[in-house]
């Protein structure tokens, strides 16, 4: 069974705390391993891939066979279904339209003393999207990552998707295709983001990295941010649900489930105005757990991390909610919007009865690569901004230097950096001469 | 002197990707040391901080007397001169008009299924800014990292800066003064990133941690990331100028030379289209040389990677200032517009004659605070955008979630995500019923 909490326990703050800092995962060190991994790519190229995915994924390979070719993807995607097809079209659709709003404008603008100024947008030119392989190889997130590139204007999306023992996703191949990805390799780990990062023979290297991974993928991806971009590092999934008691617990139960499903580290929360409603909600758990094809990792997950929560009131659920920051949050009441206009750190919301998280990791349009373990505190879900860059842009007429230059140059002299100041001289110097 | 360079050189591509990959920082290895720093903040709290700024900054301090009082800073401002806060105020007001543009908007839609979506933003409740002590102490840098904070609206902004010996900068306190910095103490180093990162009796934690520092700092904004929100971790500072030879050399050296003076580290490189134009701006810099009080640091920036590059044409110039992606590029030249349309990857362009780089760093407006090392192929400068996240929005009617529902039904299923697609089902079930 889950933990039950009620804010009118008096240890309430120490149980809510305990939930809060909980550590749900235990992360083994593998950096060593990584950056030995890292160097043999950067040293040995494509070599160092064959070798590697000889003894990871247990499939032979040659530098030529690094690459899926046009003809391997197309084969691949004849063995989809076509309602699968359809479906996995729907999302894509969906998706690039949500993300085609998220474009941000460029400005430019001048002020009173002559200044213009302004910003621009522009895509990065190389992305690289990792793609885990085996059962958490998921076509709904190379959709997530590869669409918003897309439409940011990325012109090379490279994917690296592992194969262990050749076995390919078919699907993952078909939302590659959909998206736009114009590179496929089938290579994984550590050894592929080395791949992305740095380059080989065969694989141009990115300009930013994005997309899930396991520990190893994870340390490689800390190694080489900064000489590439990095998206958020994901810890497991959250789903924290606001629910007043206005709808059939058995949905709500099926939501909760829906992220411990994912992992035993997920973790999964209720918490309701109404106690009754809450065990109703555990007691529905109960039931779909005898029957879930997941059941032994949902189970575990609810049993370690669950947690039921009875609030006095809805101020009281969103205090609690802004305080765990969740990455998925559910309004399951009758009047979501005041609720959500409350709420301040959350990656995600689902108003309302009708919107099940499930719809926004596959085909509601918002991105469902989120902010975990707390992180909506200060970071947002993927977008278009992740593969876009802001140059900042600024022309100044001799009014305007004559204008603002003092005011440099005064503050170049209280920092002590003369040149800084100088530049700015001897260009009003000569302003003042010509007058 | 610099590195000459041609692109009509047989060996220029050689030389160019040396230039390119040149090591211009030795990052000494301080992990370890920070490790242990920031795990003795997090066990000592304040006790930690007293005992680590006795020891760096030979400051005996009591838990009393980290933060700075009101009355302190008063004092420290009444030292300030008219002139110099005449001058702080105006960069202040310009930064903050330029930045409460970049306010991003909300947004929100209902498409043709029923489906409202859209996104809200909403700012971290609390930043840390990083201030260095010293020399590298900067009014202006606390004025780039803290206006764009508060334009977000973050609530409570925190600054940590040493003053070894008990020195303080009183531009910096009036700067804080200014910008509506909220605490201010007197602690440096790791054990400062620590304390904002994971808070102390006297110090609460905030969720994002910006500005500039020594290698330790960086170690520790590096091993902090992911519990608190950090800002790119900066390099020596760069400088591209292309110039047509329609300008006074003087001008050119004197840009190259305001950034030489930040750090023997830092980089300055001209691109002209006129060869005898590059020497006449080399023989600028070495009569400047002979005169600028931070000589020695700009001298050894410019003769170990100061270098002059001669083009063809413009377009050529374009094309290398993309492989650089420097953070300050100036447009020197008669056409500053067409130019700048042809770049893609720069972190601030500065267009024209009477646009020298040291008014951004002060008065421009824009932030000073950019991606180097390359970076502004994946990276922009500070914006409120670090100091805000966006939360995505969801809300179905039922008729939406009858229509977009089996498309998401059928991804699950191929994911093996049975409890995804029930949550789903069950609330259609309910639906098909009271049809």
């Amino acid at each position: 069974m889950p933990d039950f909490l009620d804010t009118t326990d008096a240890d309430f703050e120490t149980r809510f705390r305990a939930l809060l800092t909980a550590k749900r995962e235990d992360s083994p060190d593998v950096d060593d391993t990584v950056g030995a991994i890292i160097a043999h790519v950067r040293e040995k190229g494509d070599a160092a891939l064959v070798e590697l995915t000889k003894k990871f994924d247990r499939l032979e390979l040659s530098a030529g066979r690094l690459a899926l070719s046009r003809a391997e993807v197309d084969a691949e995607i004849a063995k989809v279904a076509p309602e699968d097809r359809a479906a996995l079209d729907r999302a894509a659709e969906r998706i690039r339209a949500y993300h085609a709003r998220q474009m941000p404008p460029d400005a430019e603008w001048t002020d009173p003393e002559g200044a213009t100024l302004g910003w621009r947008w522009t895509p990065v030119e190389a992305a690289g999207l990792y793609v885990p392989g085996g059962l958490a190889s998921y076509p709904s997130s190379v959709l997530m990552n590869a669409i918003p590139a897309k439409v940011a204007g990325v012109e090379r999306l490279a994917i690296c998707v592992p194969t262990p023992d050749g076995v390919i996703n078919p699907l993952v191949m078909y939302a590659a295709r959909t998206a736009g990805v114009d590179e496929i390799y089938r290579v994984g780990g550590a050894q592929a983001i080395a791949a992305l990062a740095y380059g080989t023979e065969t694989i141009a290297p990115v300009d930013k990295i994005t997309g899930p991974g396991n520990a190893y993928v994870a340390a490689a991806k800390r190694r080489v941010f900064g000489r590439v971009g990095i998206d958020m590092i994901a810890g497991p999934s959250e789903i924290l649900v606001i629910a007043d008691g206005t709808s059939d617990p058995d949905w709500i139960a099926l939501d909760l489930m829906s992220q411990a499903e994912h992992d035993e580290s997920a973790q999964s929360i209720l918490v309701t105005t109404d106690a009754a409603f809450g065990r109703q909600v555990a007691d529905a758990v109960e039931a779909r757990l005898g029957t879930l094809e997941r059941r032994a990792i949902a189970g575990a997950s609810w049993r370690d991390f669950g947690a039921v929560i009875t609030v006095r009131d809805l101020d009281e659920a969103a205090a609690l909610s802004d305080r765990i920051a969740p990455e998925h949050l559910e309004l399951c009441v009758a009047e979501p919007r005041p609720l959500a206009a409350r709420i301040r750190h959350a990656g995600a919301i689902f108003l309302g009865h009708w919107t099940p998280e499930a719809i926004g990791d596959y085909v509601g349009g918002p991105n469902h690569v989120l902010p975990t373990a707390r992180s909506a505190r200060f970071s947002s879900g993927l977008s278009v901004m992740d593969f876009l860059k802001r140059t900042t842009l600024a022309e100044l007429t001799p009014e305007a230097l004559a204008a603002i230059g003092p005011a440099a140059e005064r503050l170049a002299a209280a920092e002590s950096l003369e040149a800084h100041g100088l530049s700015v001289a001897a260009r009003r110097e000569t302003l003042n001469r010509s007058e």
